[in-house]
């Protein structure tokens, strides 16, 4: 997370405004980009002149980048035209980054974009200090220094979306790891209840890892294997579960002990229903327990979950709680587990902050 | 690991000699001290008047704190009538230490531990300004400062003995953690091959955490429940085998396929020889595993290990530096596996050096 910057001078304009900072967030299916008052240090800010694009990823790394680079030149001139001084540019992007802003490692989500040097494209083409950082971390970076890990010492901050992604923030300062990859729990095994199949495949080749059970693909996976018909998360027949009723705080009292699973319940609309919620929940009990491992290890002051995943509501969050309070030893077990409060802008937030002077 | 002081002004007495720190160390079996100098800052060290007498643990917590504040206060006044200006005392402790000094939870190697106002004995005692931790995470400190750790932004420091402890350093100072706790890789669920007794009771109360199979006593526990003999893990019958032979250095390949547990064989001199080494070999690997899921959460930049369980030489360590390295996912997998340089100075060392102004 090296501050990159041209090899020429870097002119800058004259302005009446306050400094700002630009923060680009590059995602397997959009690209956003907003600014942010550079001496924002913490709580409510002003976010400027916000806007996103679909990422082409189909297209390729060069298309990826070259929307970004675009996203990004029009906000800057859109915020000079505003009379704002912008400083710095911060980019959080998919992968693992290094030090030197090169995208090192991708998923599928981003065909071909390891090895982008986005540090270097930035900084020739804004002509601003340019600081890359992996997208979950930009975002756990704004959480704890804006959202719902602001003023912890040392916060775990995990996203349950189309991957399990985390990062590690002690003061309000990312711990980035060796290889820019700490806080990767979606890629530890599974902590399993005795039952559960122990080999499932993770996107990345490995088997039995946090990722392929409690990530959305992973959730919505085990849901058609058992007959469920929706065809994405968001269309699962939730609602009428999905309220804060007496038995979903005590969800262990709901499950049929003799088919914990419901293996081979009919998929009529009435059983769909409860299938729905027996895989959110089995889910939310695995994600619970490699939580309250993690819990154990690290001690942390927070816990704060974001991702999509967590918009299934109280059909996973409840069982989600309970289990890790229910699995983390005694004398941890206050850990205060939050959910994300900065939402979609979380990821440019984080990324213009890590750039900030 | 506040600073406590005494209400009334200390007397800082006049000597010629160079500002040193005393460390004090109390463990389950022996209470240590010594004194540092106040300006180590890494490398070797000189250390002063070192010490140590039996913990008198079956005397109960009154007992234990007296023989450390007689020991302390004995190394005290050695060092001022050798001319030096004590000015701190760090002391380590067995145990769960809060932020004012005060053991909030230990385990049955000190009975009625709990409790104990360390930080007000210590400091009325000696009229220091005093800092208290815990032992773990006193030497934890002093590798991350004098010993293997040293000159490491993350580290992840472990001890397997008697119990599975641990510590996370990031750039000399310790993660303490919300409780104190941080660190604590053994009361996580253990990360088990597919064939494993997933029950083991821990000492905590708990089963199946990784102290149940990796400790000293887990190890020699095993080793009696198959026909073993051998009445500690000193006396194991391992010294044929502990050398670098190729066989060891793939341990995989000196497996029985058939019978991996070695379960049903005698108990003949041979035979306690293969028990013996196939023993170590399993916690190695259950150690292993869950060291490379630590080290994935984390990323760190070193893990250190020490206790007198990697002093069972390779039989322990070849397999369980191969299984880290086979369960660390692609672009972590390069972390160094270092052990222990400070030996049984350690804790006095990082506590004293805790306690450096």
């Amino acid at each position: 997370m090296r501050r990159h910057t041209t090899s020429a001078p870097t002119v800058r304009r004259r302005t009446n405004g306050i400094p700002v900072v630009l923060g680009v967030d590059i995602g397997g299916t959009k690209t956003a980009a907003a600014l942010i008052p550079a001496s924002a240090t913490g709580g409510e800010t002003e976010i400027h002149l916000p806007a996103r694009v679909p990422t082409p990823a189909g297209g390729g790394a060069a298309a990826v980048l070259a929307a970004a680079l675009e996203l990004a030149e029009d906000r800057l001139t859109q915020a000079r035209a505003a009379g704002m001084d912008v400083i710095a540019c911060g980019v959080g992007s998919a992968g693992t980054i290094d030090d030197n802003g090169v995208v090192t490692h991708a998923t599928d989500a981003l065909p071909g974009w390891r090895g982008t040097d986005l540090a270097t494209a930035f900084t020739q083409r804004l002509g601003l200090p340019v600081t890359v950082l992996n997208d979950v971390h930009a975002w756990a970076l704004g959480e704890a220094r804006y959202g719902a890990a602001r003023g912890s010492r040392l916060a775990l901050v995990l996203t349950i979306g189309t991957g399990v992604g985390g990062a590690l923030v002690r003061d309000g300062e990312l711990l980035r790891g060796r290889n820019g990859m700490a806080g990767s729990l979606g890629h530890t095994p599974a902590v399993l209840p005795p039952d559960a199949d122990a080999d499932r495949p993770c996107p990345c080749g490995a088997t039995g890892h946090l990722e392929a059970y409690a990530s959305g693909p992973a959730i919505l996976s085990a849901y058609h294997a058992r007959g469920g018909t929706a065809p994405d998360l968001k269309s699962l027949p939730l609602a009428r579960h999905n309220t804060r009723s007496p038995a979903l705080r005590h969800p262990a009292e709901t499950t049929d002990p003799r088919n914990p699973l419901g293996i081979g319940q009919q998929a009529g609309s009435e059983t769909v229903d409860d299938l729905a919620r027996e895989v959110i929940r089995e889910a939310a009990v695995i994600l619970g327990r490699s939580i309250a491992s993690a819990a154990t290890l690290l001690d942390p002051d927070v816990i704060v979950l974001g991702g999509g995943v967590t918009g299934l509501g109280e059909l996973l969050t409840v069982p989600l709680i309970e289990t890790i309070r229910r699995y983390t030893p005694r004398g941890l077990d206050s850990v205060p587990v939050r959910f994300s409060t900065l939402g979609a802008h979380g990821a440019v937030l984080g990324a213009a902050s890590a750039a900030m002077p």
